[in-house]
């Protein structure tokens, strides 16, 4: 490998200066440089979508030829492999199912690492190990790019609506440009700290999230059990100190509000084998970290022990179900 | 025994009117009957003391003296048992620590069942198991008494400024005369249905707040530990789904809030004792209803756990110090 | 009530010798004295058959006309109610399914502890909390008769071929005296120490076997799908440190042992639903003695699930099948 | 790189016969060709002097030079690095303490695989993730060498005495090789399965060991609790469905057995956060098959509690001081 690109906080802002000088505009002017895009599964192609209507030219890649045409059919252009969408644009964001797609994506044998231009903008968005994450930075700024993660929170209505939260980690000097782009996905960008941290945010909060789900869905079992009617025990949880958001705003008990999954046979929402997958990354940094997390550890097995049991495909809440006495018992 | 005296709604009607008139007035009116109060410890004391403010005579009595001398130097008449303080009012309050004090304090020998009037009141704001003051109300039934159970949450500040919440069980028909009186000593008064409900609701909300408490301590400790600033996860959670009252109204991580235990070393608050005790009063009508409950077992022993580790005189909210890696390790 | 005779080390020898002097022989001699016998289900029936079979005249009586007209057929006495077999019989034997059929039969209107004679030996094999079993020799002696728990283990054909074990709790001095029955039925019995401990023993034992098991599937499980074959992995086990009772004596994976459960599609044997209950005692015993048990208590939870999901009768080894994917996931 | 060379079954079998034939001996025969030896820590280094016993020349490298200079003077030859060490023997042993330092001596810029000769055996004794010992064999066939992982059981004793258990996962021709190695370190040699499986049957056992020990720990503190003497609740446990080796081999109460490390304060033995370790192994492959845990995964946390608590140094037996209460409590 040749002599390695260190990049700098000074050496990244002559960069910025440069490219700006380069091209004779900054990056959020009117006449915009074309996006990079890879994954355009059930989130990635309406977060295409949203950076087209923003008047984003696009470069995209999907491994599924069927994605890319529908994109390919607004105005994007696709190309074959993600180191080809890395040599057209210096702005890549990357939308993927898990760990093992976002190795291949940046360092696979036709990877973005493998074409990827100094100065380069990558921004992943995929919820995956913040471990893999700063690896992909260190492997990034080898090659004079910055790697940036920028996990989401929302479903795929958030993502067509353009109301996605984004937890950014990276170096704060990139911040700005990676804002750029995102505010037009989402409704909320915040940023988290170094490169990492925005996995880690996102990885924090949907395990919290899992043990106030399944922590509400025992709890209102329990009181109705002891003859409490639900609604009135959400009320009271939700005046009190058991207040939670899977109490007050995604209640898991059928019947006690509308528009959420438990309204609808646990149906859309998201996914009991989704919650397993982010609680199994909660695991892996816990574990690695030396960190105890019991009760995460614990609604870890609990949504691993659903899918085994019919309850993959079905919302995480429908944990209210699993634990209720089954008819007829 | 002599025939039981069966308790029905038109009975409690009769009986009410029947009072009404041979008062001359209504329980509400001006003129007031006397209260009994039983329980005269850190809650009790200022529960008493905000009846006698509102114009309510007090019989009293408790185990310490030193605990009636305080209430009958501001106008209280101290009796010797609570079979006294049966005799000498048709409303009693008791307030006591655990189950043996209740059964004790109705059903001993100097107990209130013995001496009870027929159409008396009595309101037991003690957290106990259920299922005793179901047995309860059977018991003060065959007296023809009527008891409800008014489990109160918020400590000895809310007691003090009559801030108190209380959650009621009981026959309907009774609950405007517990009201009348709860309201002097709380902000917030709920009817939860029938007698033992008002306990079930409150060791609900408390086996929540457990399971929400040690969640968000994980969850804090995991990630300062991936480097994100506590202050920016707080923030992140509350405007996210793992938002819960423990993150946005009792952090336990020092320095995120003011005014918290956590802000004090852990000083004040609730103790980790007293939660521990709900938690087992949470685990035996779940064991004995047949209820799972894996996130608020596993709660009730981490909070035991820390009892016995030195933990138990602190609030609740250390069990994030319990969880974090010790100095120097 | 009337004086109450309080049973002393010296009275209970004094009126051992009284018995003997009186009745012109010892319990043990051939002229056999008649023991009384309640609760004839899967278990008490073939218990009582032994003790027959050993030349005990039998005086019995249970809820079931069905059950006490087998034992009438091959010459026990059928009564109608535990008070008159205590009226009859100086050593009485019950042998019930909970805690509640205990409380009933020995101080129910129709009870044991109505009729009782002074000096009578209560022996209580049923399976119950040991605060329950104190609470019924408190009660005992208040008649002057002494109760001892005597809880077994072993299931219905261990009960036949009078091969169960049973652990004794109870004063020392009539330790004998019950054991001399306890050989008919069983071929271990242990003296475990003061009234209750016998109880203590068995949950104990049982929260173990629980722990293991689960363990023993998990591990199982986990193995198998890393590429072990279970009968290795089994062999591997029980050669080390992993061994325990439900790996090399009753293993859960089918295929690996054979005479088992899990080789015979998990009927017969010991089922969940009672495994629940034993685990719900220790739940209860542990909350009541502050005592932390929390894998003991997760494997509580575990099995009460499992209970509301289909497994109630199945054998508790089950938890592997529960535990296991699904076929077609 | 160069042409990958394909090790077959063929292939290994005509190499071996070449050895044979070019060093005109058998492995196995007297004048012994030098065997490598990476890693001499508190177990390496008695490992490493019993080969020497059995008369093979020893090749070894270590980051420390005292642990080299104590196997030199015995007559090892000790050189500066693991490629060095490749370079030189063609049986190598590895016996590092986790997976970095088995990543680095295997992939490093000085490591094994820089330097392996083609047909070289690569045995790795370390405990580590099965899914990076079948890394190792994929990058080790790449070289042409064989790679098998072979775990121990035993202690740093068991080391010195040469009674050490081996778990051997790898292609089933060269076990036969590594068996004769293995059998002049250890009493017990079983073979597998295909690479990775001596480690998954090494991690199931010690997570079974973790569940049975802190099982035993609780009961035994229950059983304690409620008045039973430990010595003969370890008795029945013994002859009972709850023995395990735990409670009959190491039993973690004081005073109950003597020999092991309750007995001796909990010095000694198998440290709380070697097992802690071994745990996050468990838990890594479990998460990362999908698997679910949740006993194991609950001992896990226990023990990684327990290291930030000031049990990390003490024996893993010590859970059971852990969970008593704390004196004067």
């Amino acid at each position: 490998m040749a002599a390695v690109f260190r990049v700098t906080r000074n050496a990244l802002l002559k960069r910025k200066n440069n490219i700006d000088t380069a091209c004779g505009l900054s990056r959020s002017m009117a006449s915009k440089t074309p996006v990079g895009f890879i994954g355009l599964g059930n989130m990635g192609s309406p977060m295409a979508k949203n950076l087209l209507k923003n008047g984003y030219p696009i470069i995209a890649t999907d491994l599924f030829p069927e994605s890319c045409k529908e994109l390919q059919d607004i105005g994007a252009q696709v190309v074959d492999s993600p180191g080809e969408v890395a040599e057209r644009a210096d702005r890549i964001i990357t939308m993927l199912p898990s760990t093992p797609n976002v190795l291949e994506v940046y360092t696979g044998p036709n990877g973005i690492l493998k074409k990827v231009k100094k100065g380069t903008l990558l921004i992943d968005s995929s919820t995956i190990d913040p471990a893999v994450s700063k690896e992909m930075a260190v492997a990034a700024e080898k090659m004079g790019a910055v790697f940036m993660d920028a996990p989401v929170t929302g479903g795929v209505g958030a993502a067509s609506l353009a109301k996605l939260s984004f937890m950014v980690g990276g170096v704060e000097e990139e911040y700005q440009a990676a804002q750029e782009l995102l505010t037009c996905m989402g409704a909320n960008v915040v940023y988290c700290g170094q490169v990492g941290t925005g996995q880690a945010a996102k990885i924090c909060n949907n395990m919290l999230l899992a043990i106030g789900m399944i922590g509400t869905a025992e709890t209102m079992n329990l009181g109705i059990r002891l003859g409490l009617d639900p609604k009135l025990l959400t009320k009271i949880l939700n005046m009190s100190s058991g207040r939670c958001w899977s109490s007050d705003t995604y209640n898991p008990v059928p019947g006690v509000m509308e528009g959420v999954p438990s309204a609808n046979n646990y149906q859309g929402g998201f996914g009991t084998t989704l919650m397993a997958k982010d609680l199994g990354l909660a695991q892996n940094t816990a574990t690695n970290t030396k960190t105890p997390i019991p009760l995460g550890s614990l609604a870890h097995q609990i949504f691993r022990v659903m899918c085994s049991r019919g309850y993959a495909n079905k919302d995480f809440s429908s944990v209210f179900q699993f634990l209720r006495e089954e008819e007829g018992q």
